[in-house]
């Protein structure tokens, strides 16, 4: 019996559709990475577990999808005395790719020698996640990271803002908000409230201030412990929401007048967009938010977030300064500043906002039908012509009548069909039709490669 | 204690210079697909098991890479009655694919009925195989497919060998032959010698020619029970090899006059290169080859391999026709033909040949060198501006001594550098350093840019 094959939970085949959609995207993107001076890293699917595990908290570690051992991997095992845990750590010593950082990482420590510093990298790889899988949540995704590592320096922080603007200007995705803050001016915000030491779960809660609300994040921090006082202390920062972004960091530097770390926090932001603005940034779609939280407790400077306008979906870019990518693996203080554009989440977003078009399209710009044996065989010589001048064309491969090669090319949204049939090799005008207006005409060889030529260069 | 990191045996890292290297031979391929119609597909790394299983022979079968099921796995089994192959069934659902053809059958499949027949996909994705790692033997590696699939047109055949030869030549890859055969032809040879029963046997022997000669191949094939009369009769199938190819057809029309089989192999191989020479094809580098037999027994018709000259190292790519892609699937009669290019070996290759040059080059054009913290301001305005136009650029972040900022261009190799300085910044005359050649000359900014812009074109 021939068993109906499916795929994978949570995992999924791109079609032509999506794959011209998405190399949008990722080209896109690629091409500001290229313009910054970014280069191209891949590293394996496959780490060794003791390099994937203890890097993602213990939920991470249960979401590792790991690799059985090859060959005989129960040999000098007693299974009966083994749990699924312990036998895991006896049969499976590699495991899927949970995001790109850490193989970063790993990469950094295993070349520090051979790299050329600072390090400007980027890395487009899926990841794997053994996630329960719902809408928009996949075990297998992209992703789609750009860091500058071995500086400390500001302009690298402005040069990630002017990057995210020139990627989502390049999709024409109008619609967006960059938000920033900085991790110091969080410190600063725990210690003006007097709870220094409780900053990390500060942030958690802040984190979900967009999806709860202001009400339900004071009951939760009054629940963790924060005390009338701190809370109290705390509304200021709320209020700043009314105000602009400029007047906000200027408000800061009073509430922060007893917090060393706020005010560098605060004078960190000012030089970055100081930077940013020698850089062509101008304030369009961005905003300064004291109250940004990303749940990341690995970042330690500049932190920022890119939601759509209009479109319900969570960030779809995130990014920040980290002083210690490497530690966990023995090499301290390499500093960077990195960014991860949520490939599969601006899909969405484009898919939703109906921004697709052009990319559905298909590479193929020309087909040839023909009506006869010899027409086919004409047919084929104009084929070998035209793509020996770089259009991409096709013949249908087969006798068919003209209705079924008219239907392939419309179906594969192919935009022009020339006809070969006797009477056109014996005048040498040939009816070149455009598959989307339904105009046809007659042309002759080199007038149809040339009108192809154009389309093709534009 | 820090462990010190390590890869995973058989797999690799590939840095900027490999990237930049293998990105040459990647895009080169894509564009001739494009050119020829393919649209690209993706599927997932993690396939069922039962998808997987059975398709590649048992070695095939023990070389898949399982995935351990998530969560606790052991639960209801009582691992103390099981063997590693037993236990693997229990926890164990899916793999990681194998090759590119199993996961693209598994697809039309799932899509028949909104493919648009035919279909030509390529498919550029890494495979695993739990091989024993060697000298070019990964467990990572990138297959590079193309297949025009619901077809029987020969057409498709000649398409095959023109793009094969496109991509070599876009390679400037020149020393290579394209060796063709076809399954009817083998099978005709089998008729001849009166051993129709014992083709698979005499393919997978024939195989070995390159490698063993003829004498051990006459050798293995009497141990394999082919009688006296039988090899005599395959005499003068070796000797064709003194023959031009050309020759070669037109002796195998004498040599089949009682198979009817062979004589069809041996037309349709004449038809596919009448409609090549229609594309333009003139039979440099090619070589009809009536003893070729690749391995697969999955090719029913035109079988195609690659080998480069004067480097020994195996096939660097090969396809062919074949009857019945998707009956393991349950659809039936889904003919195709197919291409694979071997990236890695055609990498190896390319690099003993010392082919890579301008790829190692980094994709940045200038770098932006400054003196003090003036001409930094001023360094990270032309910078904004430069890359406005399009040039990919890059300033040095941190405040440094001339020749580590020249330091870095010259070990990234960037080609041009722009010093900034106070009495540059004064006169508007800025010192533009060629690294390769190490000239330099004064410029303005203006100047710069358009030269910049005349390298970015070319």
């Amino acid at each position: 019996m021939k068993n109906k094959p499916s795929l994978p939970k949570g995992t999924r085949d791109f079609g032509p559709l999506e794959m011209g959609r998405r190399n949008f995207i990722l080209d896109t993107i690629k091409k500001v990475f290229l313009r910054y001076g970014f280069q191209p890293i891949e590293t394996p699917a496959m780490e060794q577990l003791s390099t994937l595990k203890g890097k993602y908290g213990d939920e991470g570690d249960q979401l590792l999808f790991k690799i059985l051992n090859s060959g005989d991997y129960l040999k000098d095992i007693d299974a009966a005395t083994q749990n699924s845990k312990s036998l895991t750590t006896l049969i499976s010593e590699k495991g899927l790719r949970y995001d790109l950082t850490v193989p970063f990482a790993r990469y950094v420590v295993m070349n520090q020698h051979e790299i050329n510093f600072p390090f400007r990298r980027f890395q487009i790889q899926p990841v794997w996640r053994a996630d329960r899988p719902q809408k928009g949540r996949y075990r297998e995704f992209y992703q789609c990271d750009a860091d500058i590592i071995g500086t400390k320096s500001l302009v690298c922080e402005a040069e990630i803002i002017q990057m995210i603007l020139e990627v989502f200007s390049g999709l024409s995705l109008e619609a967006f908000t960059i938000k920033m803050n900085h991790r110091s001016i969080l410190a600063g915000i725990a210690e003006v409230i007097e709870a220094p030491d409780k900053m990390g779960e500060l942030c958690i809660t802040l984190d979900k201030l967009d999806k709860i609300g202001q009400d339900k994040v004071m009951a939760e921090l009054a629940e963790r412990g924060f005390n009338d006082e701190a809370l109290t202390k705390l509304e200021p920062f709320f209020q700043l929401e009314t105000h602009t972004w400029k007047e906000r960091l200027d408000e800061l530097k009073s509430l922060f007048t007893n917090s060393m770390e706020g005010l560098k926090g605060v004078r960190e932001v000012e030089e970055i967009l100081s930077l940013a603005r020698g850089l062509d940034f101008e304030g369009a779609n961005f905003d300064f938010d004291p109250l940004l939280a990303r749940g990341l407790t690995y970042y330690t400077g500049a932190i920022f977030e890119v939601k759509a306008k209009g479109v319900s979906i969570g960030s779809i870019c995130g990014g920040g300064r980290y002083d210690n990518l490497t530690g966990v693996f023995g090499l301290e203080d390499v500093s960077g500043v990195g960014i991860s554009f949520g490939v599969d989440r601006i899909y969405d977003v484009m898919e939703e906002l109906e921004m697709f078009q052009a990319q559905a399209r298909s590479g193929t710009k020309l087909l040839i039908a023909h009506f006869d044996k010899d027409s086919f065989k004409f047919a084929i010589r104009l084929l070998g012509r035209v793509r020996k001048e770089g259009i991409a064309a096709e013949i249908y491969p087969e006798d068919a009548k003209m209705k079924k090669q008219l239907g392939y090319a419309d179906k594969k949204q192919i935009p022009y069909v020339v006809i070969i049939g006797p009477e056109e090799i014996q005048s040498g005008a040939f009816t070149f039709k455009n598959m989307q207006s339904g105009d046809q005409s007659k042309m002759d060889v080199s007038e149809i490669i040339e009108k192809l030529k154009e389309e093709t260069d534009e």
